[in-house]
């Protein structure tokens, strides 16, 4: 296959690179973000809301499209862009993780898993090679290896369990057919243990993947442990093949994983938090609800070029939110994933120009962080409800 | 005032007749169907949304938007037009509908009413005059007088009563000043007693209002009654001014009505079965959740413009509905009120053509309409829903 990624600039003073993706469906620019369309749908918004946000690839998920509406209905409709209306770059997720946390897990060995589906409790398996099949026909220009991606724990030996059944995994992905211009990527665990992260890194890179994954992280560490873990991995990954951190969304981690070298990023969190009514500013985020923007007559952050904020008040987001009318979800989302696509857009740029150490520090000192013990408050509570629904077999993600 | 309504043509063979209504913010040609945003918004919907669906004019709620955000936001926002984005022609409804249906009511006599929000319980009062001011005060193009609408009953003597009192309340409505370019339509009520429908029509008519709108239909009487009690109606109206219908959307109503002589419609009908996942199409409703539908390769209505049409197969709308994602709403709204929107040019083409008497048998052959008994039953559920709703103090009319 002809070379897929290139490195534009590195910055001199951290891990920062600027690069290109090149897919058969267009160029993706990196460091980039990728909205997250589980359900061959980013929630609220149509393509060409993608397009005006800016978005440049966008990440489906071979687990829920496989329960439904099943991959043979996509392949019928052409694929997965057809079907969805992307004509764009896509990378689509094994469901490695789905599987090892919606699903409710019937069994886990070298050969593959067998698990029940989260929506109507009917059982399947998947093979390392099936996960591959998978996203080959659904037409996905980045392909993911199916991954044993644990929880977060303390323990060991469970992690590296996890791992070693994840480069064998990978191994096997590594041999399984796919159309030429479909690029597949390695996956690396090994939990919050630097060694294990070093060996996984090591074996993945020997099988030479297009491009390499950082997975099993942001699952309830620390956000240090997340970052050593970080920098523990890229610098055991080959400089000429992008990096993609799984999970990862918020706009200060965002900002230091690419400090990290960190290309490429997904999160359900910009969205589903737009979707609560925490929108995001220069200055950290808005609760829109509060009772203070009842009649404020401004933009959600002056400045920003989304439609949400050229055409509406906070006043009527306020009003919309409280009403809990459907319009607030659009709106809300559209303006979270804006201010994600510009603030990649910066970074990029600063890196581009050198001034990336610059922007980083300048960014961090006006942003005010969720507070860590909030946000892994939040966390917690957003893996239980994962269970939950997992438990209630039903896949709804609506606010 | 100058002149605000003007008949450019009658159809020979029945009453229906295509015009124009005047207003500061624009030109409404009629017969027009008027999106419904109680809560300044069309559910799912941006203003841009309903330009692009072809809409004229916008009807948003006194009552809801009294009592959420406020009057007093809205006016501080300079207005409901710059409130919700939307600058083209508004309707305001007075809330009488509202504060009979959805509000607890405390008290009604001669004054005025006293009832308790659906949202939060709290004691409120409303004179005819003051719901002229509301309306006033918020912008509206044309406002609603309070009347008093009884539900569906046999009971002469309540309706006669509600009737005398719509009378009162219309004749002081009559007298409140407003803005110069402000229309305001009274309300004929009376019930399913054509007797009455005359009386009220009569004496409305006496007070020269900007135009006349046919209130209490639609309320769980039989088609056929409905009909007639139109034909009572329009006949006792003057030809030079607007009709119209309140509460009625369906197509083939909208058929119906139309050449009955009604100028304008109001109903949540074609947006609240959208989100559903019932769509309109000439032959009839589809059920776009039906199995059948799942790999279904083409538009909801080949040769329907709408964005929806053009962007999405049937199967993707249908995996959208069964996985409950937001931009089912948004995309099977765009769809029903594009429907509706090209059906009431269709029907004024035709008026201006001379064929209006063709292509209502045309359509009514070709349209096979909710059978009358589920259509009650579906009407009975969703009174009681309103019911529902207002004991349980919540104004969410999510799907």
């Amino acid at each position: 296959m002809s070379q897929t990624f290139e490195v534009e600039k590195t910055c001199p003073r951290t891990g920062a690179r600027a690069g290109v993706i090149i897919t058969s469906h267009g160029l993706v620019p990196t460091p980039v973000f990728m909205p997250v369309g589980s359900q061959a749908t980013v929630k609220a918004l149509t393509p060409d809301d993608l397009r005006d946000v800016g978005a440049t690839i966008v990440l489906s998920n071979a687990y829920h499209l496989y329960l439904r509406p099943g991959v043979h209905v996509i392949e019928k409709m052409g694929g997965l862009h057809r079907f969805m209306g992307w004509s764009g770059p896509m990378l689509t997720d094994s469901g490695g993780y789905q599987i090892f946390s919606l699903a409710s897990l019937r069994r886990v060995d070298d050969r593959g898993v067998i698990f029940r589906s989260h929506i109507d409790g009917s059982e399947h398996s998947l093979t390392p090679e099936d996960a591959i099949e998978l996203q080959r026909r659904m037409g996905a220009d980045i392909i993911m290896v199916l991954d044993e991606c644990p929880p977060y724990t303390k323990d060991v030996g469970q992690v590296r369990q996890a791992m070693e059944r994840t480069h064998k995994w990978a191994e096997r992905c590594r041999r399984v057919a796919r159309d030429e211009e479909q690029q597949v990527f390695g996956i690396v665990q090994g939990g919050v243990f630097a060694d294990l992260r070093r060996e996984s890194s090591e074996y993945l890179t020997s099988l030479d993947f297009a491009g390499y994954a950082i997975g099993g992280l942001s699952l309830g560490e620390g956000k240090e442990e997340t970052l050593a873990m970080v920098e523990e991995t890229v610098a055991c990954l080959p400089a000429a093949k992008p990096r993609y951190l799984m999970g990862v969304g918020s706009p200060e981690d965002l900002v230091e994983n690419v400090a990290r070298g960190v290309d490429l990023f997904d999160s359900a969190l910009p969205t589903r938090t737009a979707r609560n009514g925490a929108l995001f500013t220069d200055k950290g985020r808005l609760n829109i609800r509060n009772a203070r923007y009842r009649e404020l007559d401004e933009a959600i952050e002056p400045g920003c070029d989304c439609y949400t904020c050229q055409r509406f008040s906070v006043a009527y987001l306020n009003h919309l939110f409280r009403s809990s009318e459907l319009l607030a979800y659009r709106l809300a989302t559209i303006h979270n994933l804006r201010f994600v696509m510009r603030l990649m857009g910066r970074m990029r740029q600063a890196i581009v120009e050198g001034g990336f150490g610059d922007f980083r520090e300048g960014f961090l000192a006006e942003y005010r962080t969720t507070d860590e013990d909030v946000r892994l408050a939040q966390k917690q509570r957003w893996l239980e409800r994962a269970v939950r629904v997992r438990d209630e077999c039903d896949s709804t993600e609506e606010p």
